[in-house]
C-alpha cells in the first residue's frame, strides 16, 4: 500500500501527479506547512522533516524526482520510463535530475528569501540571483521545447513530470511571462494533461478536509 | 567514447571517480573555473557553462548524480548499479537524488555567498543558513550509517558515489569535524578506496598539464 504525505503544490505535487497518471490506489495524507513546525510528531513520518514522505511497503523516499522513476519503473510497465537500452536513457535520466537539482532548488531561494522569511531576514539578492539562475537554465530547454513535444524520449515520461512541477511552481512564483516560446508551449500541454488537472483538484479538496490552513503553504496565490 | 569535461573538484568528480571504480576508458578535459566565464567557446561544448558537460557517443548529459546512474546501469554489469526488482531499490534511488539535491546544492550557496562573490556581494547569513541545513540533513543518515558500511543495498553503488562527494565537499569546507560518528567513519572508508584517490591524483596531474590555474577552483585550499 503506498502512502504519501503531502503538503499543497510542495515537490510532493510530483508523486500525486504521477499516482494519478498511472490510476494507481494510494492514501494522500495533507500537512500544513511546514509540517516540521507545525507537527511535533511530524518527525516520526518523516525524521528530515520535509515532504514528500513516501511509503511503499517498506520502501521509504524523501526525493520526489527518486520517486517518479521509482514509479515509473515499478508500475507503469515502462510506460512512463525509458529502458537502460533505449537510445534516450541517458537523457532521460539527465531530465529526471535535471528537473529537481537545477530547476528546482533555485526556485526554493526565491520563496525562502523573498515570501517565507520574516521581514528581517528577507534578502532581495538573493531572490534576484536564484530567478535569474533559474531563467538562464531554463533557456537550455526552451529551444528542444520548440521542436519536440516531450523532455525526452519522444514520449511523455517520470521526467516531464519531474520538469513540469518545476514549471508549476515557476508559475507560482509569477515568472510564466518569462518563459520562452517552446517552454509556453509545453507547459500548456502539460497543464491540460487530465492527471495533472485531477492532482489539483484532489490536493485542494483533501487539504480542505485534513489541513487547518490553506494559505501556510508553499502556493503563493 | 566517453568524454568528461571537468573542473578540480567540482561535482564533475563524481563522474571521474564512477569511471575509475569501473576501470573505464575516457578523455578527461580539464577547465580553470567556472569556464563559462574564462572560455568563450565552451557553451558549444556545454549550453548550461556549467560542469559536467559527459558525451557518450551521442548521449550528452549535465547531471553529475545521472551519470553516476547511468554508467552504473550501461557499464557496471549491475555491479554498482541496484535491480529494479530489488528490496531497496527505492532507497538506492533516493541516495543518488539526495547527494545531489538536498546535499551538495546547499553547499553551493555556502560557496557563492561566502567564497566566490566579490566582498561586497557576499552575505554571512546565507552561508550560515544553508551550512545549518546542510548539517541538519547529514544528521538523517549519521544513525544508519553507524550501523551499515554503505549507504544502501549493503554493498557500495553509485549511490554512494553521489553522498560521497557531498562529503568531499564538505570536508573542504571545513565542515568535517562536525560530522557525526556514523559519518566519520563512513567518510573514512569512501576517501580510502583506491579509485578516489587515483582520481585526485588523476585530476591533479591533468589540470597541471591543461589548466592555467588550479586556484580559481571550487578547491578552497
Amino acid at each position: 500500500m503506498i502512502t504519501l504525505h503531502h503538503c499543497m503544490s510542495a515537490r510532493s505535487f510530483r508523486i500525486l501527479w504521477m499516482l494519478e497518471e498511472l490510476g494507481m490506489e494510494y492514501d494522500l495524507i495533507m500537512h500544513d506547512f511546514p509540517p516540521r513546525h507545525l507537527e511535533k510528531d511530524y518527525k516520526k513520518t518523516n525524521p528530515l522533516g520535509t515532504v514528500p514522505a513516501f511509503y511503499d511497503d517498506k520502501t521509504f523516499m524523501t526525493e520526489s524526482s527518486a520517486v517518479c522513476q521509482y514509479l515509473a519503473d515499478r508500475y507503469s510497465a515502462n510506460k512512463m520510463g525509458v529502458g537502460v537500452a533505449e537510445p534516450s536513457y541517458g537523457c532521460y535520466l539527465n531530465f529526471l535530475y535535471f528537473g529537481e537539482a537545477t530547476l528546482t532548488f533555485p526556485q526554493t531561494l526565491i520563496l525562502r528569501y523573498k515570501h517565507f522569511e520574516s521581514l528581517e531576514r528577507r534578502i532581495e539578492q538573493v531572490a534576484t540571483d536564484y530567478e535569474r539562475w533559474f531563467l538562464s537554465r531554463l533557456k537550455f530547454i526552451d529551444e528542444r521545447l520548440l521542436s519536440e513535444d516531450y523532455i525526452c524520449s519522444g514520449r511523455f515520461t517520470a521526467a516531464d513530470v519531474s520538469v513540469g512541477y518545476s514549471l508549476m511552481l515557476a508559475s507560482y512564483l509569477d515568472m510564466e511571462e518569462k518563459f520562452g516560446n517552446g517552454i509556453k508551449k509545453y507547459w500548456d500541454k502539460l497543464r491540460n494533461r487530465e492527471a495533472y488537472m485531477r492532482s489539483l483538484k484532489i490536493q485542494e479538496s483533501e487539504a480542505k478536509k485534513q489541513c487547518v490552513s490553506l494559505t501556510a503553504s508553499p502556493r503563493i496565490r
